[in-house]
C-alpha cells in the first residue's frame, strides 16, 4: 500500500455501535445476579457487541501475531540481552519453546511469527517472512527507517490482520526485538509529552547505569529526530522500529475487520496508542491484558481508557498476557450465554414438587 | 469432632517446605527469560513446590466448594435481596446456572455445593445435606449460633476439603448467603480491630440509608456479643455465620491435606483471615483470586500478604473468581514445565545448518 491507500483504509475503520452495546448492557440486567456485580466479565461481552453490532459475538479460535525485528538503538547499549537474542527467540517462538509459545500451546490458541526486520536468516519455514531490513537504524542519531519502510511495517502488520480475520475470532499482538522497551519509550513520550524519565523502565533487567543511559539515548532519539507528535507515522519512521510500526498496523487491520485484539505489555500498548492517534475508532476494538510492571505501561493504559483485567507483575513481551485474556474474554461470553435470567432462575412449582416429593422430604 | 479434636488437627498443619520453594524459584532463573519477567506465575509455582515439597505440583482437576446458609441478620435489612434467594440459588449452583457454575461448567471444573443452613429443602440429590439448622439467629440481638455449632459447622468445612484431597489438586472456596456481607464484615472488624465503616461495604447493591442501618447493625452486633478478637472460634460463633464457619474449616481442611486453595471474594476472603488466625502455617496454601469491588476485601487479602491475580471489578461472591484463578495456576505450571531453558533456548548448529543448506538460504 502506499501512504495515501494506507490512511484511506484506516478512515474506513467503523466506531463501534454504541445501540447494540446497551442492548447488550440491557441483558445483562436480566442475569440472575445483582445489577454490574459480574463488572469486567459483563464490560466485556457490552464491547464485543459493540464489535460485532448484535450481543452474539463467538470466540472460536484466537490467534497470537508476534512481529520480530532488531533495533538499531540497541548498539548504544540499552539492553541488558545481546541482540542475537531476537533472532533465536523468533526461532523457539514457532517451536513452542518461549513464555508466550508455551502460553498459546497451553490454551490451544495459534500463534504467527512474522519477521519484519531480525539480523539473520529466520525462515525455518514456520517464520512469516516479511523482512523489511536486517535491523532498523540507531535512533539517536538518525531516524529508525524511511517513511516509505513505515508505510510497508504498517501495512504488513494491516493485512496480516485482514488474512486472519475469517478463521479466527480473537487477536492478541506481541513482539520479539531487543532494544524496543527503547524505542517504546521514545513513542510514548513524544506522543503523550510527558517526560522521558516517566515512561522509562528497566527493560529486562538493565543495572541502574545502563538505566541512565537509557534515558539519555531516548532524549537524544528525541532531540535529534525532532519527530512530529501530531503525525504518528512520523514519530513510528524516527524513533519506533518495524516492530511496532507493524504492531500499529496489525490494530488498525483488526479494526478495520472489526475483531477484537488483546494488548499485551509496554511495546503492545504503545503500538495500540499510537494506533489509536491515527484513527480514534479504532480504540473500541482494543482489550487490555495485564498491568506492565513497566512504568510506561500504566500512562499508554490509561490514554486508551482501559483498564487491565490481570496485575502478575509481568514483563516478558511476546505477547505473554495475551493467553490469558483470551480466557478471560471466553469466559465472559459463557456467562453472557449461558447464564440463568431470572425468569430462568426462579424456581418453579414443578422443581419444588420434585423435591417435596422425594422420600429425603425435609421441609 | 470435638473442639479438642478440632484444635488439635489444626496444629498439625505444616508450614510449607521453604527449601523446595528456593529450588523451584532456582529453576525459574534457567528459563529462557528474563529474571522474575513473568512476575506472579512464576510466584505461583514457586508456592506451589513449598505445598508439595517438590518442583512437580500438577493440576489435573479443580473443584469449587460452596458452602450454603441463611444468615438470622437478615431480618434487619441488611441486604437489597430477600432471603429467598439463598436458597434457589443453592439449587441453581447445582444447575449450572448461576455466575460461579457457569464458569466452572465452561473451564471443567468440578463444583461441590453443601448446605449447611440454608432455610427451606434443598435435597435435590445434588446439594450435600449437613444443614446445622435452618439459619443462624441474628447477630444483632445475640450469638449467631452456639459454640457446638460452630465446631460443627468447622468440622464440616475440614472434613469436605479431605474428602476430596486425592480426586482433586486444587480448590476454590465460595458460599451462597443472603446477608453474608454484614457478617464477615463484622468478623473483619474485630479479627483486625478496624472501624466497621472501613470495612464494610454496600454488598450486592445497597441505597446509602439501608448501607448506613448494615454499618449500625454490625456495630451493635459487635457491642452486643463482645466477641474475644483473640479467639477466632469465638468471633465465628458470636457474629460470623454457619456459612463462614464451614468456610473456615475447609480452608484448613485444604492446609492439612497439602492442598492450594484459591480465595475467592469478600466473604472467602475473611473465612480465610479467620483460618490463618487459628493456624498461622496455613496460609502457605492460599492462593488469591481476584480483587473484589467490596471496600473490606483489600484489608483482608494485605492480612494475608497476597496480592490478587484479577482485577475485573467482581463482587458476586459464590466463588465465582475461583474458576479463573485455577486457569491462571494450571497456566503457571505450563510455563514451569514447557518453557525451554536457556540451553535448550539456544539455537544449536544443526539447527542453524537446517536453515542455512534451505533453498531459501538468506544469511
Amino acid at each position: 500500500m502506499t501512504k495515501e491507500e494506507f490512511l484511506q483504509k484506516i478512515k474506513e475503520i467503523e466506531k463501534v455501535d454504541e445501540e447494540a452495546k446497551k442492548a447488550s448492557l440491557a441483558h445483562q440486567l436480566t442475569l440472575a445476579k445483582p445489577p454490574w456485580s459480574l463488572g469486567g466479565l459483563e464490560d466485556i461481552t457490552v464491547r464485543l457487541a459493540g464489535i460485532k453490532g448484535s450481543n452474539d459475538y463467538q470466540v472460536n479460535k484466537c490467534m497470537l501475531f508476534v512481529f520480530a525485528s532488531d533495533n538499531g538503538v540497541c548498539c548504544e547499549g540499552v539492553s541488558s540481552c545481546p541482540q542475537s537474542i531476537t533472532w533465536s527467540q523468533t526461532i523457539n517462538l514457532t517451536l513452542k519453546k518461549t513464555g508466550a509459545a508455551t502460553l498459546c500451546a497451553y490454551f490451544g490458541d495459534d500463534i504467527l511469527v512474522t519477521d519484519v526486520g531480525v539480523i539473520g536468516n529466520t525462515d525455518n519455514g514456520k517464520v512469516v517472512q516479511k523482512k523489511i531490513r536486517e535491523s532498523t537504524s540507531n535512533i539517536k542519531i538518525g531516524p529508525a527507517m524511511t517513511e516509505e519502510e513505515c508505510i510497508k511495517a504498517l501495512s504488513i502488520g494491516f493485512e496480516t490482520a485482514l488474512k486472519y480475520k475469517d478463521t479466527h475470532d480473537l487477536f492478541g499482538i506481541g513482539e520479539m526485538g531487543i532494544g524496543n522497551t527503547t524505542t517504546s519509550s521514545a513513542v510514548l513520550s513524544v506522543l503523550t509529552s510527558l517526560p522521558v524519565e516517566q515512561v522509562t523502565g528497566k527493560g529486562a533487567g538493565l543495572v541502574e547505569e545502563a538505566y541512565l543511559n537509557k534515558i539519555n539515548v531516548i532524549k537524544e532519539a528525541i532531540s535529534v529526530n525532532k519527530p512530529n507528535q501530531l503525525d504518528p507515522i512520523d514519530v513510528l519512521q524516527k524513533v519506533g522500529g518495524f516492530d511496532l510500526a507493524a504492531m500499529t498496523g496489525a490494530y488498525l487491520g483488526c479494526a478495520y475487520a472489526k475483531r477484537p485484539v488483546v494488548i499485551d505489555g509496554l511495546i503492545s500498548v504503545v503500538a495500540a496508542l499510537t494506533a489509536f492517534r491515527l484513527c480514534e475508532n479504532a480504540a473500541g476494538y482494543f482489550f487490555p491484558s495485564h498491568a506492565s510492571y513497566e512504568i510506561g505501561y500504566r500512562k499508554a493504559i490509561e490514554e486508551l481508557h482501559l483498564t487491565p483485567f490481570l496485575n502478575l507483575g509481568m514483563r516478558l513481551g511476546e505477547g505473554s498476557g495475551c493467553p490469558l485474556a483470551f480466557e478471560i474474554i471466553k469466559a465472559s461470553i459463557a456467562i453472557r450465554d449461558k447464564m440463568a435470567t431470572f425468569d430462568e432462575a426462579s424456581i418453579n412449582d414443578d422443581y419444588l414438587e420434585e423435591i417435596r416429593i422425594g422420600d429425603k422430604f425435609k421441609v
